[in-house]
């Protein structure tokens, strides 16, 4: 029995777990899906990085988890990097799901290709909360490129506004990369949210953990809305010990 | 419903389409197979790529086609950049099939490895006609790496000689990447025809596209023969909204 | 019918091949496993590749094998290599099973990234018979990632030490780079026994080969184990003409 904690990336709440949790649980396993703070409809947008690891680290504790295996999609690399220095002793295995592994001092943007850091300040120097949007035709195209139109609107209508600031926060990482914590990197063979090549997840990302179990799929960044079952399943291949 | 014009490769006809427009037809969408000009037995191999382009114009306005989800394969990929700046309000979408994605001013041969270069400059050195033909080890080695020998051969007797005057035109292509028609790019992930790497399909063509839909399967350059519902299903996938 | 010889990788002997070679006889096709001179528990550790060579020689001249489809997985890379300088005539196909193609005028620890060369530099400084030895970390993350523990664990157990020399060795393989003996590289997807990317079994070493049959499957470095009959069938999509 594993003790998953499943921390979503941006645009989304922990909510958009709830398939794959139904799908851990039938197989026997426990998962936590908090979500992460800044995010969800009406909520205060202008949050850091800190605060982020900070709500988070409580609503682990206050849930008394222990022997967790730490799931982080996408953005939430850089997030479950920063509990493995908060919480060692009880993180089983991190898992990074087509997640950033930030190299030592970087931010979440000094990791993303050019076009994508300009699209992003540009919004976010026209948002009112300092938040930012994935727009529609970058979703449809280069996140979930395996659903078909009806269903990627669906989904798009789910999403809601990004914080900002925590992504143009520095993160030291020292601890992180000394930790012994075995680490897995799930990779979707059809996610191009980043780039595949030089900007890809995969070799790019995933090199920087050191010795790692390489997990892949079929399949988008987004195999959380059009394969929750197969996500799960491979989470569980890659979180067992 | 969508309405497919299939624009083959080098050394083939329209008529190596006809599964895949089986397929799609009985999934409820049209398709149309033009072939190139110059290609076939017994026709004129002394063409050039504005000719090609100038007849696959007037082809498609002569069917009346409109919303066409134009889909190139391999070198295919030249034409259908040309076409959209050619018929930009007639095309819905372009799919590139690992196909070439000229950089600007450049032709095809600026674009292949050195090697298969120098095997076609020789063999056009020695042609009567300005045509080349694919010899068969690499056909069988590279490109139906899928097959086993009895189809590899009987596929390959299928082939007659490409023009090669076409490969040698350079294209300017400034609307082509100016233009925001939709684009897919389909990649087979066991293509070699390109040999993967430093001068493969995917990423290094595909990510000229700017935004673009990724979609993979597997199979080698061939799945036209090895795999023709395959392929109309994912062309289906690659070419729908 | 093919006449698979299939040399071994690492720390393992011919023993790990039976359950291939019964899905290969039960396909109709005839496989002999050789074990590589140094394998195997209770015998001398201190041999190199010109010993390892000769004696495959020997062995495969016993047996009196022709049209030999040989494989060679891992480090059996360079033995095949050598095998088809020594043997040309009686070699119908080379194929590389995520195995090494050295370039010329290298060793095998040439070869491999700088972590993994200072591990087994520090191994055998501590040997008392020149050989190392796989630590189970590694054997559990990065060479049979798609098992659950109790199977990494318990075909851990039948691994022994690898004589160190033979990795020492460094090869001219002038001939092997000349030869017109077919080659074929089957690569599995999942495998990052040498980490994917710069370092990489594909295509990094598959490119040194020249025109060759590419084929895939999905796994880890160690399907002989977690899939056997899935290797076999793709042993006879890459080892047939």
């Amino acid at each position: 029995m594993l003790n998953f904690a499943l921390i979503h990336g941006s645009w989304r709440t922990g909510a958009n777990w709830t398939p794959v949790v139904g799908h851990l649980h039938q197989a026997g396993h426990q998962a936590f899906a908090p979500t992460v703070l800044g995010h969800g409809e009406g909520v205060e947008k202008r949050v850091n990085h800190v605060q982020q690891v900070d709500d988070l680290v409580n609503q682990l504790i206050q849930r008394n988890l222990h022997d967790i295996v730490l799931v982080g999609h996408s953005s939430a690399g850089t997030l479950i990097a920063r509990l493995a220095e908060e919480l060692p002793d009880r993180i089983r295995r991190l898992v990074f799901w087509n997640a950033f592994v930030l190299q030592r001092g970087n931010c979440l943007l000094d990791e993303v290709p050019p076009h994508l850091r300009a699209l992003f300040e540009g919004q976010v120097a026209a948002s009112s909360d300092g938040s930012i949007m994935l727009p529609y035709p970058i979703w449809r195209e280069a996140f979930i490129n395996d659903a078909d139109e009806a269903f990627a609107k669906s989904s798009y209508d789910s999403l809601s506004t990004e914080p900002y600031q925590p992504h143009m926060d520095k993160l030291d990482l020292e601890r992180f990369y000394a930790t012994q914590i075995p680490k897995s990197y799930l990779n979707a063979t059809e996610d191009h949210a980043l780039p595949q090549g030089e900007w890809g997840w995969h070799p790019r990302m995933s090199s920087r953990l050191g010795l790692f179990r390489l997990v892949q799929m079929p399949g988008s960044h987004e195999v959380i809305f059009t394969n929750p079952g197969g996500l799960a399943a491979k989470l569980i291949e890659a979180g067992r010990d």
